[in-house]
């Protein structure tokens, strides 16, 4: 197996954090994206999405898309307390959460950073208007994952899982945007300490 | 159990086809969306994104987002075929597939639809030029769907999954944005005429 990435963005931090937490070492090889070589027909072959991770097996089949990464290494490589979940409400709430901070946090903060930066202008068409409209959508989102962390220690309940990965990547990366956990959000700072010293998301 | 919904809805459609597919029956009740119902405090005290659909338990937990509910369902009331995938690799294709539909076809459909029409400018900033950019980017990502469809029978392989149920809501969407799928998407035309036949769909 070998997995293709660009180790500091957040996808593939996604897919790494879960690796180390699981306790799975796979090869890795970085893909210049800055440079535009997942643009070429060489990595086009491989991720659909023309985007990293990429995870490609022995007999050369490849996933793209970092949480479908995640869920083959959960179910073919089980623990105890799967990071996506074991019972079904427990799947159920872990995937709320999961989707919640991905489609409400993630997603916004990247739509936010490529639009007001133009880091690919070169690739894409930038709408700085929705830049901003996204960075304070994402400010506006904040308040839910600390009413949720008010009550519960990790994001989806008792347990560290992906909903926990997702919004980890979230919190570090959503300092290009310059937003920052102050004290009016003390749970989420709370959480976002607890979840940084753990040694998968250190690394 | 009930769900909370407005029937029409991409998303509530998501769930409906999804429990007409696995044969289970739920009592439904719509929400006044365009009206603003689900922005009320006891509509957003069961709702945490403040959006349908949402199913509540009988001990009255709550979940949101549709896939969730649907992740619920699969393992709550297991069938022969999972439409979420059997093996590891399975479950890891229609994933990756499902959220490829999703987040470069179906978020994208929405973002287009909702800044271009404004449909809901009582409550939200719309910029039309993202909803332009959304737009063609949505076009430009049907020639993934469809040579992906030259080479298989559904979405993700060889048999429908939730990645069709995504498929199928975001192609019925698109007419709104006047984006149809034409001769120039011949196995995606199949594709879409062999799905829109099943029961689940029509009703």
């Amino acid at each position: 197996m070998k997995i293709y990435e660009l180790g500091p963005a957040p996808s593939a931090r996604r897919v790494s954090i879960f690796l180390a937490e699981i306790g799975i070492d796979v090869e890795r090889q970085q893909v210049d994206i800055r440079g535009g070589e997942n643009l070429s027909e060489t990595f086009r072959a491989i991720s659909l999405n023309g985007q990293i991770p990429v995870l490609e097996l022995d007999d050369g089949t490849t996933i793209c898309e970092s949480v479908a990464i995640c869920r083959y290494f959960d179910e073919a490589f089980p623990t105890e307390q799967s990071l996506f979940g074991n019972s079904a409400l427990e799947k159920a709430q872990i995937e709320m959460w999961q989707r919640l901070v991905e489609l409400r946090g993630l997603l916004v903060a990247m739509q936010a950073f490529r639009n007001i930066s133009g880091i690919y202008q070169d690739r894409e068409n930038c709408i700085t208007a929705w830049g901003e409209e996204s960075r304070q959508r994402l400010v506006d989102f904040l308040p839910t994952l600390e009413k949720q962390l008010s009550k519960t220690t990790y994001v989806a309940g008792d347990s560290f899982s992906i909903a926990d990965i997702t919004a980890v990547i979230l919190c570090d990366f959503m300092k290009n945007l310059e937003i920052h956990i102050d004290e009016n959000l003390p749970n989420l700072q709370r959480w976002y300490q607890l979840v940084s010293a753990r040694p998968s998301v250190k690394s």
